[in-house]
């Protein structure tokens, strides 16, 4: 058999299978959610109002207390979120706690049943990721990755992009959830395949809003006017949404953090955590990414000085230095 | 008297001067071309075509034959074309040919007259440029930079884009001049901003390439379809014009020099010549470019190698390797 | 108790334990060995040749076929070498292999008692280091860090460098034994700080042979004589052991990898894993690499263009290109 | 004839010519020198010591002041230098001057006789002293290029390393003088090879000691005694200059800048210019540097940031932050 074959093979078997376990009315409106940060603290907001049922559970007891006086349910561990929901999303802050969440003792895989349909929403390392998944397959439960964009106010606003990580059939079942919180819900491929996105675009994203902070630096250096720059990189081949719409020269355009002191947005910290999985997937995926690594250490840089909260747009004023 | 009122004053000076010296029939058809290299011969065609007179001179015989035998004038040296042309375009490969040129022994200095306008398009340094112009207007005539972008391709479909540095008078003069050989005339600012444009955007753009280059080589690395991640990056915070016009990954495109064996396009010597100008402008200025260092360094590997002559685009193979 | 007495005491409970249970004749004389590859194969002879008695495990039995014919014990998992031995030398390749092999099912953990002294001779991460560290001695048992430098001849000969990372009384305990396979047995301080200066040479080193590399490459493309360049570097401000006794440049020493064609020494790909873990190592420990980060690319490119199997100071050719 | 044989009767032609025109008494004992900055002033001091008769000159007169009031003749131009001395050291900021000085309009060049000898002590760029040297040679005057290293001590206690380039006649003869202000007097072979003999010790010095920085500063994050590291560096591969003699970690040796607030020493500010000359040599000669490159942008962020003053090893304390 080729691998093409057994894939469609087992596409098909879990499609019966899908069609028969999943759909009952009650497993579809509750939803437990793991991880209530400022994402996921909103997400739940955002799923509240569409009218979902919600279980809930975080670390913290001060991040459910608003959700639970609106009526869901806190559930003291991961497990017990398990244990009373077949749709679970996580939403946690980095590799080492998802693993742990899942995998870990009492974690959600202690108590894995064929019901089970979970959707991590946490940016995480890919290559565990894809793992992850293959263990949670593997026992018959259902799992996509689907990591976001937009951040806080996007996950306010229910304007977050999902990056689903599945097969089309999983991708399906999730969208119209993932439609409450988000409005571009994109399928990135098979399992993993939306971290990879999300990597593959922030990397891409990082370096070129630093390619932005280095012209304009130089530019307006040599005497230029930095809207005249603007206008000239905008129309022509160093186009790039950095410079479009978030241009991180302060000034020059309206609602954008570098006019308001690099306050909110996309933090450097978050940015050199995001930078640091593409590390850690070149390294282990034996890629090349020179420009990537030079922008982590740069971020590494701004981290160190103590201006990790500031908007990612800052590595112009970072490189400007007191110049 | 302040700066802007000084400005203002010989602004005004000029103007009047302008009007009642430049515009008799026979200088304002009769145009010399300094350099007829790949980029120079394709202009003064158009020039040509366009129903000018020229007045041409080349250090090689061969590239002014073709011309010639249209009708063109073949001068001996810089100083025989601005002997005979008020208006003189010089395109040349580098900032120590301008400088021979322009300032050399028997160069256009030499026989300098206030009627004379000059419009250099090579891609030079903007410090020079700078002072270059200065010392050109204190001797009574006039100079703009004018580089262009737009390749070989560009400058023989009369479809360059050209950085117009210089006051607002002398844009408007060189403009009807430069539509022969361009489609888009900008205004990039006062004297050498021409440069400065380019330089900044070039480096942009390179950094820019090179950002996709790391995104696709990982995603693909990763298990990602290529044409998927560049649908994704190309509609969320990492597009960019290299991603969305003129992508490095074979096969995504059609008509990229990425499909094509990477022949022809930006060839990654010229992009090597042209972040070395980034690497000085950025030396002399004080400013930090680590991104565009970077790039400066990985071009100089991919020329080391053999590989000059390819577009630009092939540092996703060469970051890709045999792996 | 301040950390300071806490500590003081922790040591000395220690050696009072340790002088009542561990020094029985048999013991002594019976050392087991996991991993048994390049390195460990060369040190179980040189312990077998001192004299001990020895229990092997690899999992390729190829491995253990010549020391097996010497009379070495073959066991069949490391569990197995824990059972018959207190004192256990681990020699493996990365950090997941020692992981799975300490803690995973099965693993040494799993047969821990008071008696056991393990000796970790694999270059693997110091965070994860410490930690499996304290693991070990919370359940009563010791454990050093211990990594070498000195490579695959080192290990044939007998003159490797154990760094070693312990209390003073486990190093004192393990130098006599260690003294059979090395001949620099060096006290790095407590747990972990073996890994810890193993990393942080390597990374100093590595970048010291590529700025040789620089230097070299630049003087002789402007004319030197490598060999007067090579003096002069040597008497002065950039004198460094590369240069002195490693030198990159083919025919300057005999006896160096780069006057052999750059056969054996220190391979690329090991030198892109050791940077690896100090890319990890920053990265975790919020330090910024600049550097490193840029030699692991230097090297990635290296490694996937193919020559991984060459030694380090290949990075001379390398950046010379074909030029 | 080959290119050896050619070379060696040009010296043997010299050296005849030589004996006959240059031993009288009184030009033996008069030596101009142009530029008294910190460097030139202390170098004159010694010459003067050394029973020389002086003739100096400096843009700026406070700097001829002190020398002058010990009886040194102050002239007004290096033409007048030149005019009343055979031999001359000029001892100049950047390539830019020195270009002035020798061949600007009253440079040197306009009043060259075949008796005069110039040493250039200045540190410029290597492919420009080469023109220059032709240009001298070929108007039968003598030219060697001869920087230094050792600073502002070395150049007060007259123990500078001088670092020639010419040919072996002219060193042998500039040797004697050299010896008055310091003690290393090196033949680093034809014209110009003393200025590529300084940036290529100066680059890879520079990353040398960026690497110490960078293995400190992740070793005592990671706990270890900064004592201890530097100690096993000194005695392993990673031993360099940088960590043996000038270690950039406060308080770990006496007398160097790190223990002294990082001051004195080699400022960062002329580090910067020094990688400059790196940074432009390997741009002309088509030569790949990286790790140079890399290191002229962390010296221009430390210069940008104010920092220009301190001494290069306040690498470590900038790649630190406020970590």
């Amino acid at each position: 058999m080729t691998m093409m074959t057994r894939g469609l093979q087992r596409v098909f078997m879990r499609s019966t299978a899908f069609s028969t376990r999943h759909f009952s009315q009650s497993t579809k409106e509750t939803v437990g959610i793991i991880g209530l940060g400022q994402m996921g603290g909103h997400m739940a907001n955002n799923l509240f109002a569409g009218g979902k049922k919600l279980v809930v559970c975080d670390v913290d007891p001060a991040n459910t207390k608003a959700i639970a006086s609106k009526g869901a349910t806190v559930a003291k561990s991961p497990r017990e979120v398990a244990e009373q929901c077949d749709t679970v999303i996580t939403m946690l802050p980095n590799t080492g706690i998802v693993e742990e969440v899942y995998l870990g003792k009492d974690g959600l895989q202690s108590v894995l049943r064929p019901e089970h349909f979970f959707i991590d929403s946490s940016t995480i390392d890919a290559i565990f990721t894809k793992s992850l998944s293959e263990k949670i397959h593997a026992q018959g439960a259902r799992f996509v990755d689907a990591p976001v964009s937009g951040g806080v106010v996007g996950a306010e606003n229910a304007t977050l992009t999902f990056m689903v990580g599945g097969e089309k059939d999983e991708f399906e079942h999730v969208k119209p959830l993932l439609t409450h919180m988000g409005k571009n819900i994109v399928h990135c491929g098979g399992s993993s395949m939306g971290q990879v996105a999300k990597v593959c675009n922030n990397l891409a994203l990082i370096i070129q809003m630093t390619s932005v902070a280095e012209a304009m630096n130089l530019g307006v250096k040599l005497g230029m006017d930095p809207q005249v720059l603007r206008g000239i990189m905008n129309t022509s081949t160093s186009q790039c949404w950095s410079s479009t719409v978030y241009h991180p020269y302060p000034g020059l355009m309206e609602n954008v953090p570098s006019t308001n002191g690099y306050k909110g947005g996309f933090s450097s910290s978050l940015v050199k955590k995001d930078l640091g999985l593409g590390v850690d997937a070149a390294k282990n995926a034996q890629v090349t990414l020179p420009l990537t690594y030079a922008v982590h250490q740069l971020y590494s840089m701004i981290v160190n000085e103590g201006h990790g909260n500031k908007d990612f747009s800052y590595i112009l004023q970072f490189l400007k230095g007191k110049n």
